[in-house]
C-alpha cells in the first residue's frame, strides 16, 4: 500500500514510475481469500476506521464502498476459565478491575500525549521510558494481576507482541500515533469500524490497475546501486534506472537488498532492531451467522484460550457466517509450529468455548500465519523493543542520499495500520519531488 | 571462525567440504590491522583467557603462540569529571559503592547460576527476567546512582549495548555463559589475559590455510535450496551441491540468504530479534608505551568519556605504544555519525584526559566501525531483548532439515567470544555427521 500509493502519487506530478512487487501480487499484508462460492473473506490486513484519513480518502477516489462491521448484541469475555456474555465497555470485569484499568489508561495516554509523534526520542521522559518494557510497567503500576491480564491482552490485540517485547516508550508512541487506546480498540468510532465491500484486497488491486504502468510482480530488488547519475535497481529479470528509489518493505527485509555503496551503519543497526509481531488470523465458515440469532456480536476476548479475540467477520449480505479468530504474540509462537489440520481443531474448539456449541458446524476453514510468508516476515507491524527509539529512532525515515523509506513502520499517524502505510507513502514520493536527489547528505 | 572450525571438524573425519566466504578474507569478526612497518594490531576479536579452552586448543594444534596482554602498574577510572588512579579491583569507588556493587553482583551471579545455558528459557523466573531490560533491574534493585553507572559500563563492556536493551535473562545467561561477571570482565585470569603473537587473525589465516579444500571468497550465498536428495548452495558465481550446509554467520544476516523451502516460520522471526552490538574499535599509536613509563597500565575506564575502555595494546616487543579504546553502545551510535578525523581528534583528546598529555603525539590512528561492515552488521554479537528467549529461544540451534546453525550467538559455553564460535563450528560438524541429513523434522 506504501508502495502503490507513492507510485500513485509521483505519477500524478508527473513523475515516470516502476513499481517493483516481489510477489505475485499487491497489497503485502492485505490480502483476500475468495472462497468456493466466491465469498471473499479478509486473511489480511481489513479495517478502517474515522480519523484514517488517507486510506478512506483513497476508497473514495478508487471508487470503492466500505460497510460497517457488525456490531450488535452482546459481547463474550473468558477470565480464569469462566465464560461469560457482557454487555457496553466493561470486559465483564468486577468494578474494581475496572476501575484500576481507568486509572492506569488515563495515566498511560497522558504519558502518550507528551510523546511527540515525529520524534519520540525527544519526550521529557524517553530515556526512562525507553529504559523498561511495558510489561515492567505493568508490573510496577498495577495492583491486579487480573488488571495486568486485560493490558497484556489490549497489547497482543494492538501489536501481535507481548507486552514484555515492546518498549514502554514505543507502547505510547503507537498510543498516541493511532488517537489513544479507545479508538485503537474500539470497533463503532474506532479502528475496527467500517470494512470495504469485496474485501480490502480491492484498493490494492485498484490502486494497482489505475497506475499508467505495469506493476513487475515476482520480481524482488536485489540491489540498489546510487551515485551522483541516478539509481541503478536490480531484480533477477532486469536493471532499472531511476532519478530516486522509495523502498516500502519491512524495515527487516531492508537487509535483504545489496546497497551500493553500503547503508549507513545506523541505519544497518535499526533495520535489526524492528522484529514483526506474530499473529495467525483464523477464519471458520458456517450456513449462518448463528450467533446473531442468540443476540451475540461474535466479539469475543480472552484470557483463557489461544484465539485470544474473535470478529464477526461475515460478509455484508450475511450470505454465510464467518468467525475471526486471532492467535496473537506467544500464542501464535507456539500455534506456528502446528499443522493447519491441528491448527484448525485448535481454533474451532476456541470457538464453541467462546461462542457456543453450534460453532461445531463448521463449513469451511482458512487462516494464515503472517511469520511464514517471506515477503513479509510477521504481522500485523514492526515494533520497537527497549533502547531503540532512544539509540537509532532519527534513521527510520533520514533518507539515504536518492533513497527515501516508506511503509507503515515510517508512519507518525496510525503508524502499523494501512492508513499509516498510505501516508508514508505520500510522504516518501514528496520527499522525492522535493528534495534534489544526491543533495542531503546522509550522514550530517 | 565458526565456518573454518565447523569445515576443519568434517575434513577430519573424511567429509569433503566447501567454504563459500562472503568476504575476501577469512576471520569475520577478527581482522588485523598491519601499519606501514609491519607492526600488527587487532581491530577485531582478540583476546583469549583461561576456560576458553576450544580456542586455546586451538591456538596450540596450528602451532601458533599467545603471551599476557600488559598489565603491570595502576589504572585509570574517570567518574563525575574526576580522573584519578586506582590499583586493585576498586575502581576507584567510595566504598559504599563497592559494598553495593559487590551484594550486587553476588545476587546477580546466584540469579545466573540457576539459567541453564542450553535452554535459558526454562529458567524457573524465565518469565519474569526475560519480561524486563536490565535496566530495569539496576533501576529496581540498587540505591544509588553510581553504583547503577558501574553496572551500565559493565554492560556496554561485555555486550557493545546498552543495558536499557537487554533482557534480564539475557544478560545472566551471558554472564554464566562465561563463567560469571569476574572472568568476563578480568584481566590475569579473564576473558582478556591473554593474545596472540603476530595478532588475532594469524588464527583464521591459519585456518583457512590448514583446509584441504581452497576457501571461495567473495562468494556471499544467496540461496540455499533443499529437498530428499541433498542441498543446492548458490552463490553470484556458481552453483554448489552439497549432502547438507553449516550457515556460520550472525543471525541477522541469515535473511538475506534465501532459503528453498522457506525458513520455519519461528525461525524467520527470531532472526528479526537478535540485533548486533555497536562498537567502533579505535587504535592511536605512539613512539613507545609512554605510559608504563609513569607505573600505568594503560587501562581506564570512564563514566565521562565517549571512550568508556582504554587498554595497552602494544605488540609484545614494545616496539611501539598502542593505545585502544572502545566506543560502545549509545556512545557508538553517535560517533558512528562522525567523519575518521572527527573521530580520531575525539578519541585522543579522551586518551588525553584518561592517560595523559603525552597522549598527544600520536604517530598513527586507525578505528573500525563494526556497524558499517556489510557481513557483520554490528559486534561484539548478537544479544537478545526482553521476551525473545522465552519465545523463540529453542529456534536457535534447530536445524532446519539439512542446515546446522553455527556462530557464537550459538554457543552455550562463551557466547559471544571467538571460543564460543570454535565450540558452535564443532557441535554443528557433529550435528552434520550424526543425524541423518533430511530424517529430523524442523516443526515437531
Amino acid at each position: 500500500m506504501a508502495g502503490l500509493t507513492a507510485a500513485r502519487e509521483l505519477e500524478r506530478t508527473g513523475v515516470g514510475v516502476t513499481v517493483l512487487e516481489a510477489r505475485q501480487r499487491p497489497g503485502g499484508r492485505i490480502l483476500n481469500h475468495v472462497f468456493d462460492d466466491g465469498v471473499t473473506v479478509e486473511v489480511g490486513g481489513q479495517w478502517v476506521g474515522p480519523t484514517q484519513n488517507h486510506v478512506l480518502g483513497l476508497i473514495d477516489e478508487l471508487g470503492l464502498e466500505t460497510f460497517p462491521s457488525y456490531d450488535h448484541g452482546d459481547y463474550i469475555v473468558s477470565i480464569e476459565g469462566h465464560v461469560k456474555r457482557f454487555s457496553g465497555d466493561t470486559f465483564g470485569l468486577p468494578p474494581h478491575v475496572l476501575l484500576e484499568a481507568a486509572v492506569a489508561q488515563k495515566r498511560l495516554e497522558r504519558m502518550a500525549a507528551s510523546v511527540p509523534l515525529d520524534q519520540p526520542w525527544t519526550a521529557a521522559k524517553a530515556p526512562a521510558w525507553d529504559g523498561q518494557t511495558f510489561e515492567s510497567w505493568l508490573r510496577g503500576n498495577l495492583r491486579l494481576e487480573r488488571t495486568r491480564q486485560f493490558f497484556r491482552l489490549v497489547t497482543t490485540a494492538i501489536f501481535s507482541a507481548e507486552a514484555s517485547q515492546l518498549s514502554l516508550l514505543h507502547f505510547l508512541f503507537y498510543c498516541r500515533s493511532g488517537g489513544m487506546l479507545d479508538r485503537l480498540l474500539g470497533t463503532a468510532g474506532g479502528a475496527q469500524e467500517r470494512r470495504v465491500v469485496g474485501g480490502t484486497q480491492q484498493v490494492a488491486d485498484a490502486l494497482a490497475t489505475d497506475l499508467r504502468t505495469m506493476v513487475r510482480y515476482d520480481e524482488p530488488v536485489r540491489s540498489i546501486s546510487q551515485g551522483s547519475a541516478g539509481c541503478e535497481v536490480r531484480t533477477d529479470a532486469k536493471t532499472y534506472d531511476a532519478d530516486g528509489v522509495v523502498v516500502a518493505i519491512p524495515q527487516h527485509l531492508i537487509g535483504a537488498v545489496h546497497f551500493d555503496p553500503p547503508l549507513p551503519p545506523r541505519r544497518r543497526q535499526l533495520i535489526q532492531s524492528v522484529p514483526m509481531g506474530a499473529v495467525i488470523k483464523c477464519i471458520a465458515r458456517y450456513d449462518r451467522p448463528f450467533w446473531r440469532e442468540e443476540d451475540l456480536a461474535g466479539f469475543a476476548a480472552s484470557l483463557d484460550h489461544p484465539v485470544s479475540l474473535v470478529f464477526d467477520n461475515s460478509p455484508p449480505d450475511a450470505a454465510c457466517g464467518l468467525l475471526l479468530g486471532f492467535i496473537e504474540g506467544g500464542h501464535a509462537r507456539r500455534a506456528s509450529l502446528l499443522t493447519t489440520e491441528a491448527r484448525r481443531e485448535l481454533v474451532v474448539g476456541c470457538f464453541i468455548d467462546l461462542i457456543g456449541p453450534r460453532a461445531t458446524d463448521v463449513v469451511d476453514y482458512v487462516d494464515l500465519d503472517w511469520a511464514a510468508e517471506p515477503w513479509t516476515g510477521g504481522c500485523y507491524g514492526g515494533h520497537l523493543g527497549p533502547g531503540v527509539w532512544t539509540q537509532l529512532g532519527p534513521e527510520l525515515r533520514r533518507p539515504f542520499e536518492r533513497v527515501s523509506w516508506a511503509g507503515t513502520e515510517t508512519a507518525t499517524e496510525w503508524n502499523g495500520y494501512i492508513d499509516g502505510a498510505v501516508a508514508s507513502g505520500l510522504r516518501a514520493a514528496h520527499e522525492q519531488l522535493s528534495e534534489p536527489p544526491g543533495v542531503q547528505p546522509s550522514d550530517p
